[in-house]
């Protein structure tokens, strides 16, 4: 099941929709016109647990096509936002989590090259989240030095506390596509939060997949273009801790809620990992996608 | 004028009051006896802006003492939560922010001498908050260093985006005290959030001091104890970057908004810097004070 958080128009409210068949239809709605509550905005749907996706499907499947006539529309018309727009934590994210993006960060930046034994955590506020297609922004006062992560973002759907490494996955609600932007010189004695926290500096979307469809995370190609021209392309197979590593490392220490977001770390292929270094400039243009899952299109402003 | 987040009974809900005299008087019922909408939660009250302070002043001085039947208990009776239970994004923390710590940190941790140039950010998941008295839990699996660190808070009360040095305080509602903890050895890579981030590490409170009554927060006595033996004392003119150097340096990457709280960073006398150095164990009491703010005191629990 692919969700999405859509506008019908762009003062409508932001609302809940599930893609079916390149048409949008309306989570509540369908709930609604037969007798299912269900709500109208993602947090709240994530929060009812895996039994909303299972009643949500049963809807779908018996609908077949006969819409709510409020209550569908194609996809092209709808202005998609983040799935979750605002999340109610900093966006968890894994620095240093494939093996080629910890040799190229020790030759430009100054990490170790040496395998990190643990994951390695940082976080972007929700203020950082923008819609698909939303610019991001280059702030030429305080960053020469704006870079491009492509990674695959893991939605928390239950609160995980201390669990192990093989009920992990369990906590998964779904997974997106998310850009983890850098301003490579804006880290501070080594804390990436400025460098990786600044608005605009995680696309995501244009959807959540529901867990069911991806049972296994570590299957999963992903690349990153800059101007139409491929940065990085590589498989979450290539990741030093799995998503339910992550899970189980985070939650020893920090309860992970429901709509909690891990951004789980980019491949090598990052504009600071080149030679010459490259980095983006206003009218740049980045595309991404996490394959199965969705492609992201953003382009660089000036602010 | 002092604000807290208190409730009643245990099974209350958590409601927004005023401290007057020792009594602790309820803004929504106060409000609604004048005639005034207030809210019942802090974080509304704050998103109201400076002109509800100003209200709720009028409020309380034409009451006199004469308070609301249902709204007005004395402060012993009350269980005091954090004063925002749940923050909206993560705490932003300051590291290395007081000349004297700079150097201890750099003796006992992996830090630099050089004072930073530039603040130094890091993050606090809003599950490490907890209430005034809760206990810190000690995870003797993943660490062997709990340490101390008392600290101003800072809280946010007007959306602030690139805002100059000179009007920053006006965008503070208030301060607090705070207590952040870190687990020294949970640093990885450098990153500080695992250490800093994890639940109950983020003692605040018991109040919220309006802003309009600490004109210059620079001059601000804090002092912490571990089981009655002082361990830090200062004051907040040592700070290297102020409060107001801080809300302007951040706001120009990453928007602040009403109810974002602002830890700006500890004085010299960590356990950490200490010859030999100094961890927590549960059974240990910390009490930590902003003078002129309030005292907070939390006992270590095996976790």
């Amino acid at each position: 099941m692919r969700l999405v958080t859509y506008r019908a128009t762009v003062e409508a409210e932001a609302r809940l929709g599930v893609l079916v068949d390149g048409t949008v239809v309306d989570v509540a709605r369908i709930g609604a016109r037969a007798g299912v509550p269900l709500p109208s905005r993602m947090l709240d749907f994530i929060r009812l647990g895996p039994v909303a996706v299972t009643e949500l499907g049963h809807l779908i499947e018996e609908a077949k096509g006969r819409w709510p006539v409020d209550g569908a529309l194609p996809l092209p018309s709808v202005i998609l936002l983040a799935p979750i727009p605002r999340p109610e934590k900093n966006v968890f994210g894994i620095g240093l989590n494939y093996i080629d993006h910890v040799a190229e960060s020790s030759r430009a930046l100054d990490t170790s090259p040496e395998l990190p034994k643990q994951p390695v955590i940082f976080s972007k506020p929700p203020t950082t989240v923008i819609a698909p297609g939303d610019p991001i922004v280059h702030r030429a006062d305080i960053t020469q030095q704006l870079d491009w992560e492509v990674e695959l973002g893991a939605i928390i759907g239950t609160r995980a506390q201390r669990v192990s490494r093989e009920e992990a996955l369990a906590y998964v609600f779904g997974y997106t596509t998310l850009i983890d932007m850098s301003a490579r010189d804006c880290r501070r004695a080594g804390q990436w939060i400025y460098s990786k926290g600044q608005d605009s500096y995680c696309p995501m979307g244009p959807c959540i997949v529901t867990a069911d469809e991806i049972p296994d995370p570590q299957t999963l190609d992903l690349w990153l273009t800059v101007n139409g021209v491929e940065k990085q392309r590589n498989n979450t197979s290539h990741m030093l801790f799995k998503v339910d590593e992550l899970i189980a490392d985070i939650s020893q220490g920090i309860t992970l809620d429901p709509g909690d977001i891990i951004a789980t770390g980019t491949p090598e292929g990052v504009g600071a990992g080149r030679d010459p270094q490259e980095f983006l400039s206003p009218g740049d243009v980045i595309e991404a996608e996490v394959v199965g899952i969705g492609k992201l299109r953003h382009p660089i402003v000036a602010g």
